[in-house]
C-alpha cells in the first residue's frame, strides 16, 4: 500500500509572495534535491549534513541560475511523514515555484497528490487517521471554535480513548472467539461481568460523542439559524443589514431545496448559516403549502429560530404567530424579532413586552431598514450557542465520517451489551464485537481501506 | 536610519495553503519567539540553539493551543536581513497566520512595511539597491527572459563593475579637488591623460548600459507591438484571435491616450504588449486625424509593427499603404499581414508575394476568424526580438531608475571628457565629476536618500 516513490509539491498558498515553500518526501528526496542544489562551499553534500539544519545556496538548470535558496532537511523517522523530507524555500515568484517543481519532477520526483504528505504520515505510522483528517480541518478552519476542535483533534482528541477501548474489547474478542473453538465443552473464557462492564463503558463514550455531533458540526459548519415570518414584514432586509455588517464575511451556499437559499456568515468569529425561508402564512394552494412545509423543515435543523413581525401591524397576530410557531419547536432558542419598530406604535410595543416567554424565547425591537438595534439581536444569537466555554479537553465529534462510524458502533456494542444479558451464544456475540471492533478500528484507521483513504484525502490541498 | 525594532509579517503568498511562513528579523527575533513556542523538550531554549538550525514545537496564546509548527533560526549576520531571523513555519490556515502575527505583535514585534526586509538588507549592507530592487523584479518576473534579467541583477549584474569605476572616479575627484586648494602654486596632482582614459571607460559602459535599457525595458514590460490598419480589414478580429490562443495569459492594460488599449499576452514565455490602434485612412475629419496621429506614435515606439491588410481587397492599394507606413517607420520590424485569405482570390495572393519586401520586412497570409497561419505570423513575432541569445554575462538594464541615473551619469562623464579636451579649469571639472559620481551612486546605493528608498521599496510585497 506504501508508496514508495518520492514526491513533491509547492505547499504554500498559491500566488505571488515574498518566499514559496516546494516540499519533497521520500527515501530520493535529498538526492533529487542535490542533482539541482549547488552549496556556496563547493564541496557540501546535502546527505553528509544532519537532521533539521538550514542550508543557503542556488538551484540550478544546467548552467542557468534559477534562484537563490535555503534547504531544510528533516531526515526519517523525525519528519512529518515519516521520511527523509527537504523542503526548498524560494523566492516567492510563480514562475520559480513552477520552474523548481519541474526540475524536482524532470530529476526523478513525482508530484503529489491533495493530501499524499498526509496520507504517509498515516501510513508511516506518525499519526491516526482522524488525527490525519484534523489537518485538513486546521487547514479550513476560518474560526476560533473551528480551530479549536481541530487542534484538539490533530493533537489525539478521543482516538487514544477510543484505540485503548478498542484494544481491550479485541481481547475479549479474541477470548469469545476462543470459547467457539472449544464449543463442545462448554468453558467461559470471556468473563460475561468484565465484558458487560467494558461494553457499558464503551457504549458510554460513544454515546457522548455521538451526542457531541450535533455541536461540532455547527462549530464546523455555521450554526444553523432559520428566519421565518410572513411575508412582508422585513425578512429579507433584516438579512441583508446582518450580511452588511462591517463584521459579516459573506459565502453564498444554495440549499438542498430551490425555495431556501443559505448564507453563511462569520459574525466576530462565529459562523451562522441563515436559511431564509419561505413566507409562512395560511393558505390554500397546495403548491405554497409545500414551500411552508418545508420552511417547517429548516425549523427543525436549526439552533436558533428568528421570528420576524412586523410591530407596525396588528400585535394580536404576532402573539398567534407565536403561539403557533412554539408548537413547532423543541429546545430550539427562539428569537422574537419585532421589525419596524421605528414605525410601529409604542402601545404595541408595551404591549408584547408584557407578553409572558418561555425559558428558550428572547424578544427583541429592531428596525432592519435603518439597522437599530441589530447589534442587540445579534448578541442574543452570539448567547444561544456559547462557544467560549468548549475547553481543549471536552471531546466534540465534527467529522461526519466519524460520526457515523460511532453510530453504528454504538448500535453494535449496545447489541453486544444487549446479548449479554440474554445470555445469547457466543457466535451470535463474537459477530457483534466484530461489528463494533470494525467501526470503531475506522475511525483511526487501524481499519481503513484505498476507498476510504482516497475518499478523505482527495479533499485535501495540494502540498500538505 | 536603520530602525532597531523587530518586524514580522507572513511572508508566503496570501491565501490557504498546506503550510505557511511567519518571518521575524531584528535583535529580539528570538526572544519574541520564545515568549509563544514551546519545545516538546521543556528545558530547550531556542536562544540556545546553534544558527540555521529547525526546531519542531508548538505555538501557544497563554493556554490554547494556536499550531505545531517548525521554527527556522537564522543568526545575525549570516542571514538574509543581516540580522537574526527567525521563521515559523505553521498550518496555512488564514486564521492560524493571523493569530500566530497577532501573538508576535502583542509580544513586542512590529508589523513589517512592505519590502522592509530587503530594505534592511541593503541598510545591513547584504546587497546594494540596484540588488535589493533586483529582488522585487525577480518575485514580479512572470517568464523567462524576465526572470533571467532579475537574477542576474540580483546577483550583482553590472553594480559591481559600476562600484569600481566609481571608487577609481572618486580618487580622482580628490586629487582634483586637492589642487583646487593649492590653486596659487598651479600643480596637477590628478594625471589629466589617466583621467581622460578612466572617464571614456566609464562612458563607453554608460553608453553600452543605456542602450540595453531598450532591450531590458521590453522583456520587463513585454515587446511592444502595434497593430494598424485601415477599418475593417480585420485588426480587432486578429488581436482576439491571438488573444485566444491556448497559449496565451492575458491581461487589459489601458493605455495612457484614451484610443489606444493594450492587451500584454505572454506567448511560449515571451511578453507582447499589443496596442490596437486607431484605423488609419486619409481624412478631412480634425477629431479622427489627431486619433491617426497617435496610431502612428505607436508606432515610433514599437518594435513590431503588424500592417493588417484585407486580401480579398485591391492589391494596389496595399501596396499603396506598404509604400506609405515604410515612410513613418525606422529600423522596426514591420510584418505585413495579408488577411482573409480565405477569401481573397489567388491571383492578388501571387500579386503581392511578389512585391519585393525591405531586410526588415516580412510578409504573412492569414485568415484571422479562422486562425488559419496564425502559428506562422508568432513565429515571425517571435524572431523579431530574440531573447534566446540573452546570456546571464550579457549587461541589460531593465529598471528605469537605473536608466534615468545611468543617462544622467553619462551625460556628466561626457562634459568631463570634453572639459578635460578643452583644458578646463579644475573648480569646473570637479563639478562634473562630482555629479556623475552622484549618478553613479545612486544606482547602487552609495548614494541615497529616504524619499529614494521610500519610493524603491513600497513596491515590493509585505514579507519579503
Amino acid at each position: 500500500m506504501l508508496d514508495q516513490s518520492t514526491i513533491c509539491a509547492i505547499s504554500t498558498p498559491p500566488g505571488i509572495g515574498g518566499i514559496a515553500v516546494i516540499r519533497l518526501s521520500g527515501t530520493e528526496a535529498v538526492a533529487i534535491t542535490e542533482k539541482i542544489f549547488q552549496s556556496p562551499s563547493t564541496d557540501k553534500r546535502l546527505a553528509d549534513q544532519r537532521a533539521n539544519t538550514l542550508h543557503f545556496g542556488t538551484i540550478k538548470s544546467g548552467d542557468e541560475l534559477v534562484d537563490e535558496v535555503v534547504v531544510s532537511l528533516f531526515k526519517a523517522p523525525h519528519s512529518f511523514t515519516g521520511e527523509d523530507i527537504v523542503e526548498i524555500s524560494c523566492h516567492g515568484s510563480v514562475y520559480i515555484q513552477q520552474m523548481i517543481l519541474q526540475l524536482l519532477i524532470s530529476n526523478g520526483a513525482s508530484m503529489a497528490r491533495p493530501g499524499e504528505f498526509t496520507q504517509r504520515a498515516f501510513l508511516n505510522g506518525k499519526m491516526d487517521l482522524s488525527q490525519a483528517e484534523a489537518v485538513a480541518d486546521l487547514i479550513a478552519s476560518g474560526n476560533a471554535a473551528a480551530h479549536k476542535l481541530a487542534i484538539s483533534q490533530m493533537r489525539g482528541g478521543f482516538s487514544h480513548e477510543i484505540q485503548q477501548l478498542r484494544a481491550e474489547l479485541l481481547r475479549f474478542a479474541a477470548l469469545v472467539e476462543l470459547e467457539l473453538d472449544f464449543s463442545e465443552e462448554d468453558v467461559e473464557f470471556a468473563n460475561r461481568g468484565a465484558l458487560i462492564e467494558l461494553s457499558t463503558r464503551i457504549s458510554l463514550l460513544l454515546k457522548k460523542l455521538t451526542e457531541s455531533f450535533r455541536l461540532g458540526n455547527v462549530i464546523k459548519n455555521g450554526i444553523p439559524v432559520a428566519i421565518i415570518g410572513e411575508t412582508n414584514v422585513g425578512k429579507s432586509t433584516l438579512l441583508n443589514a446582518l450580511l452588511n455588517e462591517d463584521k459579516a464575511i459573506v459565502s453564498d451556499i444554495h440549499g438542498t431545496t430551490r425555495d431556501v437559499i443559505e448564507d453563511v456568515i462569520n459574525i466576530d468569529g462565529t459562523l451562522f448559516r441563515f436559511s431564509d425561508t419561505a413566507g409562512i402564512r395560511e393558505t390554500t394552494d397546495l403548491i405554497e403549502s409545500m414551500g411552508i412545509e418545508r420552511s417547517y423543515n429548516q425549523l427543525e435543523k436549526a439552533e436558533i429560530v428568528l421570528l420576524v413581525t412586523d410591530i407596525s401591524g396588528s400585535v394580536q397576530s404576532i402573539l398567534n404567530r407565536i403561539v403557533k410557531i412554539r408548537k413547532k419547536i423543541a429546545g430550539q432558542k427562539l428569537i422574537i424579532i419585532a421589525n419596524k419598530v421605528d414605525v410601529g406604535p409604542v402601545s404595541s410595543q408595551n404591549q408584547l413586552s408584557g407578553f409572558p416567554l418561555l425559558p428558550n424565547e428572547e424578544l427583541v425591537f429592531v428596525a432592519a431598514k435603518s439597522r437599530a438595534n441589530l447589534d442587540q439581536l445579534i448578541q442574543m444569537m452570539k448567547r444561544a450557542v456559547n462557544f467560549d466555554s468548549i475547553g481543549l479537553e471536552e471531546v466534540i465529534v465534527s467529522n461526519v465520517r466519524h460520526y457515523e462510524a460511532l453510530s453504528r458502533a454504538l448500535t453494535a456494542i449496545e447489541k453486544v451489551i444487549e446479548g449479554l444479558k440474554m445470555g445469547i451464544s457466543g457466535d451470535f456475540l463474537s459477530q457483534d464485537i466484530r461489528e463494533c471492533l470494525h467501526y470503531l478500528g475506522e475511525i483511526t484507521g487501524e481499519v481503513s481501506t484505498d476507498e476510504i483513504l482516497g475518499h478523505i484525502f482527495k479533499h485535501f490541498c495540494i502540498g500538505k
